[in-house]
């Protein structure tokens, strides 16, 4: 029997046992599976005492109830979350960043409603100064089996350049400290190479990124994120929100194509059969599970935004991330790194 | 011996020679294909002649030199669309669409420099009536083994509501005639289903779109696109441009995730072997050269742009797409519609 109790760690990382479409089940499980596998921090879980308990008991697992934060109200998956956050006040997606806000929780993950998620965290935990607007940023696979960032994957639409630079700012110290790659190459999603090319907005955020410190090697296009050819890609959340949902729909593409072409006959349904593990080991990077979440930068503290469908594993690795956030000090590296660029803008 | 001759054949297609990476010669050979395969009707080959005389001469096929449209600038693929449109006069991307203009052709197809291509199409071949901005349209296939068509991707960014409701009337009505989809589905891309969501611009095409005699559904998803929830997907040209370069990098990347999956070793080399015939057949309708280029709607006239590396089989599905929208007369149902559209407006 796992037992997770409430003593003798610094960090503390509280997890939504409501969130997600397999909630509270994956949730708990990923947590205990977080807790098993690093062991020096505490664990928090936010949702229904008796529904936690229950998962709990149900895989024989033993709980201290005083690592549980009941709460009574749930906030679906398809409630709209302006109106559900006013309403739910006692809901895992408002006490949740309302612990770390209070300094009783050192980072948040949930897989939960996104929007709500985004805007609670926004609210409760606050934004670093001089931050104007956090951002979601995601890893997508490459070829040169790493990953390529894209930021904003959907925190907000309708961005501004100075929003844009933020993103590239707050997306770049994450992937140094994090992925340890230094001096991560920013490029800026345009539909050409080519410098005064695209939107207005590219265009204006083009030119803060050029005056930046950053690593900005100029405008990338949509067929060079698979490629690999900049760490980070910056662009508006609306795209990237786009981008980020259909790349997650191209693995069931083609199992549906698969499917599809094993339907027409024996000899196909044979060779379809042979697909499939090859398939899956060339594709291990494009694995969601294994990065857990996406990080919301640009905050007062750690909040991690799941996938809806998140397994256990996508939640332990959710838990062991918010954990490594803490251990390494990134807020403060964060909030360290905007000030110095705070003051150059402002001198 | 195959021979192209300039008698007998009310349409005429005029192909640009030079466009393409690798022009003169997968033009000149997928225009011969197209004439084997469909004959009642004239080619016209713009290009520098000698080029052309040498590519037929080399696969021993002969032409009437008569079909010949000598031309001897050559804008490149890497060219400023702007300047080498005001410079190159003598180009086959600026002679090809004057002959649509002049009515020496029914249509022109280039694999050639998209910028220039899409420019001196708007500028030469000119608007349809009523139509503020033409639109690219390009098929992406779907798990419902057909295709989900994005309109803009990528004639012109920066779009303004009442230019999404063009794409989308110019576009269904092109799926209506070609790909024979009665009252085609119709979404308008967003971050989620929910009404006033995403872009400011987004949220007035929706009023538009809901307004119009189309079938529209609604907002659509990134993830809806390859699971084929509608016929036809509306957005900017600079998200959809960002999208069909997204998209087109799929493969090569399965292709190179595959590579490094065989490289560790002789099992996986064996297993990697098994995947090639039954990915590529799953993926038949992810094959561009079959659906050859994509049509430039809103013209006077038909323009279709074909992909860089454009094979011969793809040019000669270029080549006989545009003989079908003469054929079909879809430009004369193209005005109407516009026309009817633009009388409701006015009363």
């Amino acid at each position: 029997m796992t037992n997770i109790n409430s003593s003798g760690s610094q960090c503390r990382i509280a997890i939504d046992a409501m969130g997600g479409d397999f909630a509270p089940e994956n949730a708990v499980l990923g947590a205990f599976q977080a807790y098993a596998e690093a062991k020096n921090f505490q664990l928090l879980l936010v949702g229904k005492k008796e529904e936690i308990l229950n998962v709990a008991s149900l895989h024989n697992l033993s709980i201290n109830e005083d690592i549980i934060v009941h709460t009574d109200e749930v906030i679906e998956m398809g409630d709209s979350p302006t109106s559900s956050l006013k309403k739910k006040l006692n809901s895992s997606l408002v006490i949740g960043p309302k612990l770390v806000r209070d300094n009783k929780a050192d980072g948040f993950v949930s897989a939960g409603n996104t929007g709500a998620m985004t805007m609670s965290s926004v609210l409760n935990i606050g934004r670093i100064p001089g931050v104007s607007r956090p951002t979601l940023t995601a890893p997508f696979p490459n070829e040169k089996q790493g990953y390529t960032f894209i930021s904003d994957v959907g925190a907000f639409v309708d961005s501004k350049p100075k929003h844009l630079l933020e993103f590239a700012l707050l997306s770049s110290i994450f992937i140094e400290e994090i992925y340890e790659i230094k001096n991560p190459k920013v490029g800026l999603l345009n539909v050409g190479e080519e410098e005064g090319k695209g939107y207005l907005l590219t265009m204006e955020a083009g030119k803060l990124l050029k005056e930046s410190k950053l690593n900005f090697i100029g405008n990338v296009e949509g067929k060079d994120i698979f490629k690999g050819k900049v760490d980070l890609v910056i662009c508006d959340g609306f795209i990237g929100n786009i981008l980020l949902k259909f790349a997650e729909s191209i693995i069931p593409f083609l199992r549906a194509q698969l499917r599809n072409y094993a339907d027409k006959g024996f000899i196909n349904k044979l060779r379809a059969g042979f697909v499939r593990t090859p398939l899956r080991e060339s594709l291990k990077n494009a694995n969601y599970e294994l990065q857990g979440g996406l990080p919301l930068l640009g905050l007062n503290g750690i909040s991690i935004v799941g996938h809806g469908s998140s397994t256990p594993l996508a939640i332990k690795n959710m838990v062991l991330r918010a954990k490594e956030m803490h251990d390494k000090k990134l807020i403060d590296t964060l909030k360290n790194e905007i000030e110095q660029y705070s003051n150059t803008q402002n001198n």
